[in-house]
């Protein structure tokens, strides 16, 4: 059998359509037919060489699709038991890593060892498909899949396996939010998803903050009770100081204003900041007197992603996810899917496979 | 009745011996007869104009003494329902505050409303016995009162509820250490104290790191395993990455460097920057994807205080606590003992009264 699979070779170069045999799956592993991805910032961050891959590479690891086959040495289950067979719908944990490492046992499967991760591989000899802008994708022992329900859209349960995971994640570390303030600075994905989720567990007022207005306004619709425009100037201090700050955004201006807007034993949780920035400045003492934490968080663990999932069937239409991806292409558009993402900045582009 | 009290006018200017009519008590206070206090690194700053009290005052706020009376609205009991009579020889928070406002219910009792912290507070009319360098302290209501043991040498008990209480504090928010590494940086009489309680809880290995050989010698004795001089240059980072790092420097170059020594998932707890100093320079993509968290401790609370008398019960002779003061001196010497402390830089001066 063969499949196609988009090639990208490095910034700036064009994406190429190809085709590649679909190798014979080995122990543990599912051969899944991709049916939708959607481009993460990440994936535009390496579009733009702001990131690097190992080229050449298949982009995309945002990704929901329908099983076509497992190996029969595989459990035929999901994370929580469910079964798995051929025509199964699923979404899968972005990476894959021996659950015996030490800190895949520390909770932290996504630093374990072995670590796989889908859409940040090398192709090389057969080992093509393992990524989201293709039409398939082998999933590899260690995999956490879950069986997606029936009426979950597609361009949204694409999303489930990143933003949606990761921001489940920030929401660990941020323990529980009912009755709190929570700031969250970045009004991309995952900072909408994240006001979206603090409004679902309980927080009492969602300040959303960011540099673009039309993101502020569609922050709004997923729960934000007030929009804070980041105009470049020093921005004033919240009129309340937050118990919980989350840093969507990356930007170092956004986090050093997050933590000045911290009430005493206030909590700083940052998944933004994936890509080279200037360094912050911070207070030390300020942390110290005020008995601050700042955590960070990159990608998530099993719970974390089973929460994405649950939290997204009870509010993917409560909230207007299903608006989320903007534009849709082929995987035959790719080259203009990027081009549109970059431009127009909408939340997602999906491409349909 | 009246007392003694040693008057802090500001930096610069020279202690006075002075006499004071003691009030009467008020609805829930206790009368204490001081009898021994050491001098914190906070007590020195402050005598060399690096902090800032509200004057004229009395310092001193490590502190232990007896019971001389008891307002009868007082419970009569300590934080544990131990019985509290006239004679009995106790320690006492730092602070007071309101048990019943926000932070104190949410842990952090330091910060409650209505704080009042023994050793500085302005001496203001018959005000006046509230710090550690007089022959009485008044105790508010709402102070935490532990009943020293018998066996518990003066000096050493003392330190218990400022130095102590606080790394108690800092291992509080460390968590489990056991079977991890630990870094600790600043071998004051909170880093040796660290490094004790680090040992006691079990973790495998305690680097202790100072810009003085002479700190470091002290410090293998109080159960590091390993000492780093860390010498003004750019220091190479430990040869295996560390869990957990503890700061009681306050230094800047020792915080960056030990954030740079933490492992994945690692944990950064700073205790020691209470004075101003230069801004650190963070890398918030190496706290995301690190899984890092860096917390800020001031003070403590009530748990963290039986904590620090419970760790001393058992470890005052197991470690060379008996030794930390290292010279002695009495009210009327308080000039020369502030002296002394500055110029020689011993864990601890004490003050026996």
């Amino acid at each position: 059998m063969t499949g196609r699979w988009v090639e990208f070779t490095g910034a700036g170069e064009p994406f190429r359509l190809r085709t590649a045999q679909v190798r014979t799956l080995l122990p543990g592993e599912v051969l899944v037919r991709n049916r939708y991805t959607t481009l993460c910032g990440s994936d535009l961050h390496t579009f733009c060489g702001v990131r690097q891959e190992v080229c050449p590479t298949v982009l995309g690891h945002e990704i929901a699709g329908e099983i076509v086959a497992l190996h029969p040495s595989h459990s035929g289950l999901d994370s929580r038991g469910e079964e798995l067979v051929a025509g199964s719908w699923i979404t899968w944990s972005v990476f894959a890593s021996d659950p015996q490492s030490k800190h895949a046992l520390q909770g932290m499967p996504q630093k374990g060892e072995g670590l796989f991760k889908y859409g940040h591989a090398k192709v090389e000899g057969e080992e093509v498909f393992h990524g989201g802008l293709a039409e398939y994708c082998i999933l590899k022992p260690h995999t956490a899949i879950l069986l997606l329900p029936d009426f979950l859209p597609l361009p949204v349960a694409a999303t489930l396996n990143c933003a949606i995971a990761t921001v489940a994640g920030a929401m660990r570390l941020a323990g529980n939010v009912q009755g709190k303030r929570v700031l969250i600075t970045g009004m991309g994905l995952l900072g909408i998803t994240c006001a979206a989720m603090c409004k679902d567990a309980g927080a009492t007022w969602v300040v959303a903050a960011d540099v673009s207005d039309a993101r502020l306004k569609k922050a709004t619709g997923f729960g934000a009770d007030e929009t804070r425009l980041l105009d470049g100037d020093t921005p004033a201090l919240l009129s309340e100081k937050a118990d919980v700050v989350f840093d969507m955004s990356g930007a170092a201006d956004a986090m050093e204003w997050g933590i000045d807007c911290l009430g005493i034993g206030g909590r700083a949780v940052w998944a933004g900041a994936v890509f080279k920035g200037r360094r912050l400045q911070l207070d030390a003492e300020k942390v110290v007197r005020n008995l601050l934490t700042i955590q960070g968080i990159h990608n998530y663990n099993y719970d974390d992603f089973a929460y994405a999932l649950d939290f997204m069937k009870r509010n993917w239409n409560r909230y207007p996810f299903g608006e989320v991806v903007e534009k849709e292409f082929t995987l035959e558009q790719t080259q203009q899917a990027f081009e549109y993402a970059i431009q127009h900045k909408p939340l997602r582009v999906g491409i349909s496979i």
